[in-house]
Parts: C-alpha cells; structure tokens; sequence
C-alpha cells in the first residue's frame, strides 16, 4: 500500500526528524563526543499493561513508523535551531546529523495483530547513535495507534455485525490523531469514517449526512429535509433530532420519503443524536415500520462507547449503525497506552558481540528482560488455537523445530507447563534491514482481514470485554535464566 | 508571531482543506445545488462545562486556527479525491472548491485568557458555504490545545513557584499533539519542553538530561554519569534510578559532581523517575546537602499530576523541579473538551437581515442561545477584580457605555444583581475580518503574560483546584428575551 503523501515523501507530515525529546539528542552527543555513538545497541519496545481492562491489545502505528524512518534525515532549518541550543554542539556533530540516516535493521509484529503485555513489538537495531534518536516518535506512533485499535477493537465486539462510523474528528487530540486514529479504528473492524483527510489518505470509505445547522439553516425542519434530499444523489441519511425526534424529526423524515420514493429514490437512514437512544430509536422504528420504510435504517451518535452500545442492545434500542466519536478517537477511559523502548543488548566494544544489559526497579514488573529475543505465537497444531506467545534468544532452535518445549510464565512460577504439538508463529518480522525496506508492508484490506482471522485463533475467554483471562507470555529456559543472572549481577548493589 | 513553517506557508502541518468530516462537505453541496451556499451565516463555537472539575479553562487555539484559515483551500489531489465519492458532486461543486478561499470575518478571545461555558470563544460569519466547512477544524484545534492549556493552568497552581517541564511527547496522540500541547502547556505557565520541534516552531525553551539507556550502555553507573558529566557543557542533570537511587545513583551522582567541582564545571540535578518520590527527593536532599552541594536542585518525573504534586509537596517532598508526560498532554482524566460550532444566525434571504435561529434539545443546557453575540468582562473598577461575563448584542450600547445593567444568569433566574462601576472589556476580538488578517498575533511571551495578569483578576475562590465557586456568566435582557422567544416558537411542536 501507498499512503498518498502529495507525491512528497512523506513531507505532508512534516520534517520529523526533531519530533523527538531533547535528552535523545543529549545522549546522541554525549555518544559523539565520546567515541561510543557508532556501537550498535538492541532496544525493544512494549507495554507492560493492557488498556481497558481488555484481554489482548492490536498492534498499530507500523506503516507511520516505517514512513518515519525511511524520511528520516535532518534538513538545514533543524541543523540551525540545535546550533542555538545551550548546550553548544560541537559543529562536528552537527555536520554528523547532516549526513545522518537509519541504516539498521527493525522487526516488527504486523499491523492487526493481537498482542500482549511484556513482548517485544518493534524491535530496533542500529549504531546506538540512530537508536536512540527513533525512540521517542516510534513510541508516539506505536502508542497512540495501537490505543486506539484496541479501543475499537472493544467497540466492534459489542455492536456484534452492525455497521460502525468513527466520527471523533472535533474532539481528536489534534489533525494527525483524527487520521491515524481514523486507520487504527478501521484496521480494528470499523466500516467508515467521518474523515475526509483520513479516507483520502488511506483509502477508508467516508460516510457523512448533515448537521443540526443544516436544519437550523432553512425555515423549517420539513423544508430541509426536502432540500437536502433533492440536493444529494439516493440513499440520503436524515438527521431527525434538530427539534424533537418524534414528534417533528421522524414524521418530516417520513414525508421526505415518501416524496423520495415517488421520484424513484429512497431514504436510506435516519440518524439520532441525542436523548434515550433506546427508546426513541424503538419509537422511531416503529413510526417508520408503520409508513412501510422498513428498510430505513436507524444511526444512532452522542457519546457511545462500547460499554453503551452493549447497554442499549440489551435493552433491545432497534440502531443499525453506530456512530462513535470521542470515547474512541482519544480512548477516554485510558488515553495512553504506556509503550516503553529499552536498551536490551549493546555492543561494550564496536563490533564485538552483544552484551545483554538490564534495567532494574523497585517495582518487579518494571524489571526489563535483557538480550535480543524472538517472539513465537505458539499454535496448537489440533486445535489451530494459540496458546501463548513464547519468547526465545535468536539461537535457540528448539521452539523453530517444533521440539517439546516449556511454557514458563515469570509472574506465576509455580506453575509449569508443557507443549508438543504446536506451530510457532514468529511475530516480528524484518520490515527494515540494513536501512532498506524489507517487505512490502500489507494493505489495509489484508491488515484487516489478518486481524479478523487472528480473532479466530484465541478463545472467547481471552477476547471478553470484562474480566477476560490472560493469555500467557512466556520465556524460553534461556531467556530466564539470564534475567536471573543479570538481577543477581545488577541487584547486589541495592542491599549493600 | 511567525511560525516557522520552513518557508512553506503552512505545509510543514500538511493540507488540511480535508480536515473537515464528510458532512460539512455534503452540506456545502446541497447549500451550492439549492443556490443558498452565499447567504451569510453566524456561527460559534463554545463549550459547556469545564473540564477537571476547573473553575475556568484557558483559551488557547488560535495561532492554530489562523494558519488553517489563511492557508486554506483545494489543492488538486484533493479536488480528485472528490470528485471519487459515492455522491457524485457536479463538476460545477468541484470547480467552486477550486477557487475556494475564507473571505468572512473571525473574532476570537485572546490566547491565555481565562474563559467560561457558553460564552462565544470564537464567532465566524462568512458565507454558510465557507462557515460551514471550518467548523471541525477549527474545534479540533480549539478543544485539545484549551483542554491542554487549562490542565497545564492547574498543575502551575497544584506546583506554585516550582520549575514546570512538558516530557509527554511519547504518550501524546500523534506528533502534532506533542508540538500543539507542548505550546498550550507554556501558555499556561510551564517553563520548557522536552520536545524539540516545539522548541523550534514556537521558540518553547528545550531541555533534556539523559535516560536509562545511558547507563546502561555502560559498564557502570559511575562510569556513565562521569562520561556524560565530560561531554556535557556545565550544568548537567543525571538520572540516578537506574539501579538503586538512594544507593547507588546519587553516591555516583555525587562523585561525579565532585570531579566536575575539581574542573570548575557543575552538576546542576539529578532527576529520579521511580518509586517513593516523596521519600526518595528527602533522602537524595540529605545526601546532596551532607556532601555540600545544597544548590543541586533535584527533578522528579514519573506519571505526575496536579494532585499527586500537590501530595507530594503536602508530604515535603524536597522536589525543585516536575517533569510532567502523559497526564499533561492527554489531559487524562478528561481527554476531550466538548466544544460545540452551532449556528446562531443566518440570512433567510441573501443581502438581508440575520435571522436568530436555535437548537432545541431535551436537556435544557444543550439549548443554543440566538443571535450574533459579544462577549464582555465587567470589571469591577474599584477591585479590579472581574465579576461577570456579560453577553449582549452588538446594538446594546448600555455596557459599552458603562450605564448600570442587570446581571441575568439563565441557570440561576431567581438571583438578580445589577452592576454600576465597571470596565466591560471585550473578549472576543476582530482577527480576520474579509478574509484577511485583521491584527498581528502576539507572541508566545506577550501571551503568558497576559495569562498571568488575568489570573490576578480572579478571586483565589475561582481559581482553587477543587470545587471552585462558579463564575457568572450572563446573558442581557434583549439575549434572554430572544432565547425565550425562539424556544417558544420552536418548542410547541415538542408538546403538540
């Protein structure tokens, strides 16, 4: 897929290469100046908690970051405004940061893949001096797309096979949240989006009927709905809530249609913005089923989320399209999800090997896990179900040939477990190698049909919106053993 | 103010013409198909309730909204985007979209003014072709940099005199989040940004330390501190958690500081980004003091807010300096502010009068207010204090001229106070007026201070985080007497 960048190379979404912190820009110098910037340096990026409460999360934000990193250069105006800076770059470095490029190597999980907590979804592999410099947009990207897919992941499930609107535009965190998060929300299962910038880009298909102010702009509701109906091609959509939804809203829509289909066309939807959806969208049924428009359909906007769709299905509201908008474009009950990126391998001396390095912390779960690792989805081969993702050193070929192996989880140690008859899936893929694009990366149709069949591949429990049960993330013997190593060679120090 | 768009006239933030929800498409071309697409429309743009729990919220946007404005039309590849859709749009819709250009008039409150629910924040009247198409750009940009602003305005309080510094990028919604909410943090009272492309576009002081990734791309904390300590100019801030902050990241910091005594350069932080802030800053405090470097000043981070801030000073957590990410630049605990465009008035016949018009709704605060309004801040000119938001019509000279008005709040109607000795300052000011830019902009530091001096105009009562007093906003008779009016004209058809 092509994202459509005006023919400008990714320059429709600016020079990125300061959208970075300033402490990467430090570290990049402190390297510079000493020696140590072209060592290459393993970092991975994860989370370490899954948003909403939900039971897996869906991974987003590849196609920003590989557009990111493929435009990644300094341009002049960049070069002038660290030259200002209060630090006084030494003007070699500059001149460094004039011919910089990425030329290292990313894996990286697919785009609408599930996944979970603690494994490596993008992994980065450069002169440590590159590798730092890509955290904090990778991070940005990663973050904010794979919150949102998520969130509409939760979405799609509850409105079950009904058609669903993303319509957060307005109350988006800014322009580019409304386009990504528009491509996050379609990647996870929705049917359109209100974007126009988002559809155009991406190829999303744009939905949109008229506003309060279009009633409010004409002399009366009945008039504007004839104009409007006249105005555009068949299958308008009315909005019936400007006045009062059934007593002035739906009889006007009702009139339209009919003088509609008396010219050959239809109707196709009436949309309710506001009061109790659920009665009023049953009442409007009703009034429409009784004129003989059953075949008019019901949008229903104002707020939703999953958790008030699911509410108003059970209480039987007759809506066929949803429109969502705030709750999913800034995923209001968590707006972040807490993606880190951490140095898990470096080179102590250019051009030896990787030496696995460790971040500790007081809190346990914060404790990183040293050394560069695959990710394996481990399928039962009977049953075609995944049942834990396995993480594995590059050398160990035990899990790639299929040989018994155990599934050790490192917050629940009592409990072991073993697995014969498995496929492993590797997750991360070489998107980028030697600075080079490696694949083509999916389309979004492809995207999203992979996330519907990796849907299939997990049980119920795991997929439920409330108290699902999690799904296992495991270390291969060897991954444990040297996290273990490196808490004892690291952990002394704070019991002195 | 001029950004910095590398010479680009707004490119560096993309096209943004499709930055608009399909509908306001779909109503410009039925406006243009029924010939009314020239008639004049007024239009504003306004929240409802505050967010936080705030007693105010802070405008901030327009620098934004402006750049949109003057930078707007079609570009080609959009215009073929059109002419794609399902609707089908005459050739003669594209061609007018062709010439497109915002030739109506904007007035807008002042960036880092203190604002209210339901006051005019922005007016736009232009043709409804024009008005209309702006709508959700223009609250896109409004409702995330107000919403960032008014959360920065509360951690400024929760943090009192203490250095503020916006480190959200990673966490942010998308890259322009970052840049726009990093500015909307500094209009309210932050000092610096961790962002470097905000520091460029806005001139925004940037700073930055170094992260775990440093120290762990050494063999040792100690020598990691001394290498970034020699490649560092003076004043160099260390990040002492890596390990263990009490025993092994400040004694490292320490010995570092003392090196760096020896040369003549100095250690000016350390900055701890984990565990028991309140305790650890005490702790760190002791040693730096004991070791004699009182003026050592340390920053903490680590998923701060406005309330665990002001915990932490209650717990005289020896904190000079917060570093505050993912609360800040999501706003949180309230992700979105519902600003709302809503038509107010119109031509029903090209070249003639306006027309007041309403949107009704079940839920009385959701009734729009008609009418073309101004917005005045009555000042109490014994006090100096600001006491009321006076909303009034353009014909309605009494507050201008200073004469003695009654204070009507629609949402209070059984309290009445009058007002004789007053300054009415108008709030909402003429920006682009025929199209073209009415005033120059001020800059970033005319705007924090305006920012400062309007909170002194408030009472302590207003401006408390937590359940502060409401501030008046009212309405002149001649507003509330059409509002009552229109609802009575609109309103029989909801009991008939």
């Amino acid at each position: 897929m092509t994202i459509h960048f005006d023919g400008a190379g990714g320059r429709e979404y600016g020079h990125l290469a300061l959208h970075t912190d300033k402490y990467q820009i430090n570290m990049m110098y402190a390297h510079w100046k000493n020696g140590t910037h072209n060592r290459k340096a393993v970092f991975e990026a994860y989370f370490r908690r899954l948003p909403f409460g939900n039971g897996y999360a869906v991974f987003a934000g590849l196609e920003r970051i590989v557009d990111y990193i493929r435009t990644l250069k300094f341009h002049e105006h960049e070069l002038a405004f660290l030259r200002e800076q209060e630090e006084r770059y030494d003007e070699g470095f500059i001149e460094e940061l004039r011919s910089f490029r990425f030329t290292g190597d990313i894996h990286a999980v697919m785009e609408g893949t599930l996944i979970f907590p603690n494994e490596p979804l993008v992994r980065v592999e450069a002169r440590v001096f590159e590798a730092q410099l890509v955290e904090t947009a990778l991070l940005n990207f990663m973050n904010y797309q794979t919150l949102i897919a998520t969130k509409a992941a939760r979405i799609r499930r509850a409105a079950e096979r009904d058609v669903l609107l993303e319509f957060g535009t307005r109350r988006a965190q800014e322009a580019e949240a409304a386009v990504w998060g528009a491509r996050a929300s379609y990647i996870a299962g929705f049917d359109a989006t209100s974007n126009m910038r988002a559809a155009m880009l991406f190829g999303i298909p744009a939905k949109g009927t008229h506003a309060h102010a279009w009633v409010q702009a004409h002399d009366s509701e009945q008039e504007a709905f004839d104009r409007y109906a006249d105005a555009l091609p068949d299958d308008v959509t009315l909005l019936v809530d400007t006045y009062d939804t059934l007593i002035s809203g739906v009889p006007h829509a009702i009139a339209t249609a009919h003088k509609l289909a008396a010219m050959g066309k239809r109707m196709s939807a009436i949309r309710i913005d506001s009061g109790d959806l659920a009665y009023l969208s049953k009442e409007a049924r009703r009034q429409l089923d009784d004129a003989g428009f059953a075949d008019v359909r019901i949008v229903a906007s104002n707020d939703l989320d999953e958790s008030i769709i699911a509410e108003l299905k059970l209480q039987g509201a007759r809506i066929d399209t949803w429109g969502v908008g705030t709750q999913l474009i800034t995923a209001a009950d968590q707006p972040a999800l807490g993606g880190v990126y951490k140095l898990v391998a470096r080179e102590a001396v250019q051009g030896e090997e990787l030496v696995p390095v460790i971040k500790l912390s007081g809190n346990p779960e914060k404790v990183s896990t040293p050394g560069r690792k695959d990710v394996y989805r481990l399928v039962n081969r009977r049953t075609g179900r995944a049942e834990a993702d396995y993480m594995a050193f590059g050398w160990e070929n035990d899990v790639r040939r299929g040989e018994r192996i155990k599934l050790f989880d490192p917050m629940q140690t009592y409990r072991q477990r073993f697995m014969t008859d498995y496929e492993a899936v590797p997750l991360l893929q070489p998107i980028i190698v030697g600075g080079e694009l490696k694949m083509e990366l999916p389309g979004l149709a492809a995207i999203r049909a992979e996330h519907r069949r990796q849907l299939e591949m997990f049980p119920p429990e795991v997929l439920r919106k409330v108290n699902p049960q999690p799904y296992p993330v495991v270390l291969s013997d060897a991954v444990w053993e040297q996290k273990k190593r490196l808490i004892e060679q690291f952990g002394p120090q704070m019991h002195e």
